[in-house]
């Protein structure tokens, strides 16, 4: 059955003629955009196209945040202006209309706010410089090493008085491309406009300050967030042949930032979960348990679409087996990581379907694995196992949340092996369950 | 020990900057030409700044093809010419100065030849169009069973009295890139013109011979092959302490197609070779055994590089222990295989191994692998286990011999993530040999 999916995904594969759609005749799709709406219809349309059980939308309301116009930035030094590429973090607030320009505090972590205190950051543009550390195998955990800065660093410097926030980049690349994504923030914090600078430039900037300690930095951005829009989740199902109202999902996010065309994140996603699902239907099988793909939206600035479908897995009663999901890039797949288990059934797991993934080269199966869309399931959908599919990660940060995520970086055969390793961990868990 | 190989490799790395220099300062360096001539001298030069305990030269005779003007194709059906991308495969031979034109038979294996006979291939063009089976997981395997249509083709089809040869290129991305390559003969037989045509172009042929059978096909080409050059392999050593007549080799081949700069093929595989010795050297690392970094000369149209690697290492009595090979690009490491090893070693070395290369990603060890340029050795070197680099192989084939071959397709990380392994490898031969 796994050869017949494989080749099933690999000679009459739909999602990469799928993905080029969704970025080249859709492309970026922020929530709340029109373009965002454009993908929600879309989706409907191709998954009831493909003769799915069931199709149908999941209504949520999510932050509408846009980024008017280009920004800018510049090192000051004396009379000396440099510009430099920066983008608005998204979620920021806007500079005044006129820019920002402050003297400039270097730091390489959240700790440091506190060691220097207010008298050494208020009225200052906090400049977070921590690079990625290249030693991580994994570039994931890279990002996840530097991601508080662009994360929690806005807010956390606004307490200490900083006028504004500048953030490295999050990638190891030496390019000229600001990275941008989101900063988060609670109810009642202060907000004060931050934006992402391009490694090539934090590294400038870095080498002036020590020129030039008395250097400042200029930055203006128009950003601003509008009344929540409303949206959807995009959901296709094959009904469960003996329990309808058990489920295994599989799902990427629909949205994307506004910068590119949402190409590895997460068009490879959603289109490669769509695949899976359209394999099995295509090979003819039958599940015996409900299998959906599910587009979630919103999942780059406030992950509504994930609230949302939790939500409403707990008040339709649904049980879900496993949900599994891909956003970490259409690279070539390495294995699955899993949340959820007892360590027990994990190893047996791992120990009977190792094997079966061998010849694929998608074996590396183990511990930890989720996805921010599918986060919400674990408090609403008691037992369920959380899954994140693991591709090669070494490129993924080079082109995440740049100009440079567009169609033509995505390799159609990795996309392929992806959906195919997908749709055969649905078919072992809707065969054989999780409970080893 | 591996995980400071890796940092030195992914913190300290210069392969990248190596590689860097060898695409864009000399670029591509077919064998016999004046820039296969620099690429000797650039990495001589290199070596020696390493301060390896020796550098040296071994100096061959090497076959000097030019490809001369750039190729014209056209099909014709009736008055009308389509032009379409072609290029003359290494080591054929010229059409007539005024090109060549000739009815068109479309085959898919060298036994149709024999199915229809002298009476179905005399005076016409042959066109080898079988394409790459996607249902392969390794491009590599679609490669190999694909490419007797080019190593073989020509010379087969010229025995039933074929005036010319067009092959599909050897890839399964639909381009419009012909994807050059090297055919063979042996002497006596008779050559004909022979020219890889895009995968798109390829098609369209196809196509059109359906809808016309009396299409032709029209191509001229002034490739010629000049007396033999001379070149050199280019070696680096880290003398063993205690063995030093034994050795652990690594290498690829410095000669690259003329149609870009050979930045996978083989760039990755020499820069990345010569960066494994530098970081045991840099780690201040002692080796028991003699460790080479080799850059193989004429491994694409000829493997005169290899083949007197092996003749010296015989009459100079070296013992070889090891050859381990990178020439599949510089992708990320899967791990390796081995040739030479009775079932049960290698058995012992993958349960003894694996577990050290699993952090690391690298953990992909079995049987079978080498390379061209040691497969000489097999002979020469009694006892010898030829060792092949495995990287991820879904991207090769798409920029394989093709102007797409450029530095910037290759990742920064991919490349030291190999580095590191094959430094990995060499250290655990050398503490632990393959006796297992």
């Amino acid at each position: 059955m796994m050869r017949k999916i494989y080749d099933e995904a690999l000679v009459n594969g739909q999602c990469y003629q799928n993905l080029h759609y969704l970025c080249k005749n859709i492309g970026q799709r922020i929530s709340g955009s029109a373009n965002a709406q454009k993908a929600v219809e879309w989706g409907e349309k191709l998954m009831k196209s493909y003769g799915f059980d069931k199709v149908f939308l999941q209504e949520c309301m999510v932050p509408h945040w846009v980024r008017g116009a280009k920004e800018q930035g510049f090192i000051i030094e004396g009379t000396k202006k440099t510009p430099v590429a920066i983008a608005a973090l998204g979620m920021s607030v806007a500079t005044p209309a006129a820019g920002l320009t402050a003297d400039v505090v270097e730091l390489h972590s959240l700790d440091e706010l506190k060691t220097l205190g207010e008298a050494g950051i208020k009225g200052k543009i906090v400049f977070f410089n921590r690079p990625f550390d290249p030693r991580f195998i994994s570039t994931g955990s890279a990002y996840g090493a530097a991601g508080d800065q662009r994360f929690a660093g806005p807010v956390a410097a606004a307490k200490y008085g900083a006028v504004g926030v500048i953030v490295r980049s999050l990638t190891e690349a030496l390019d000229n491309y600001p990275h941008t994504g989101t900063t988060r923030s609670e109810p009642g914090d202060k907000l004060i406009p931050a934006a992402a600078i391009s490694t090539i430039a934090a590294n400038e900037l870095s080498a002036t300050l020590k020129k030039n300690p008395k250097t400042k930095f200029y930055f203006k951005q128009s950003c601003q967030l509008l009344p929540d829009a409303k949206s959807y989740n995009v959901i296709g199902e094959l009904t469960g042949t003996e329990n309808p109202n058990k489920f295994i999902s599989v799902g990427g996010h629909l949205d994307s930032w506004d910068l590119a065309e949402g190409a590895h994140d997460d068009g490879t996603g959603v289109t490669g979960a769509l695949e899976a699902v359209r394999i099995l239907k295509a090979l003819g099988y039958k599940p015996k348990n409900s299998i959906r793909a599910v587009f979630f939206m919103n999942e780059e600035n406030g992950d509504r679409g994930g609230d949302k479908y939790a939500e409403l897995a707990a008040q339709n009663h649904e049980e879900h087996i496993a949900a599994i999901e891909t956003d970490g890039g259409g690279f070539t797949p390495r294995g699955f990581g899993f949340t959820g288990m007892k360590p027990e059934a994990l190893r047996s797991l791992v120990k009977n379907w190792k094997p079966l993934f061998e010849p694929y080269d998608a074996d590396k199966l183990g511990n930890g694995g989720g996805g921010t869309d599918i986060e919400p399931l674990q408090a609403k959908a008691p037992g369920i196992v959380l899954i994140g599919f693991r591709g090669d990660s070494q490129r993924y940060f080079d082109i995440h949340h740049t100009p440079n995520d567009v169609f033509e970086n995505v390799n159609k055969r990795e996309l392929e092996l992806g959906a195919g390793a997908v749709a055969s961990l649905i078919y072992l868990i809707d065969q054989h369950g999780l409970k080893f």
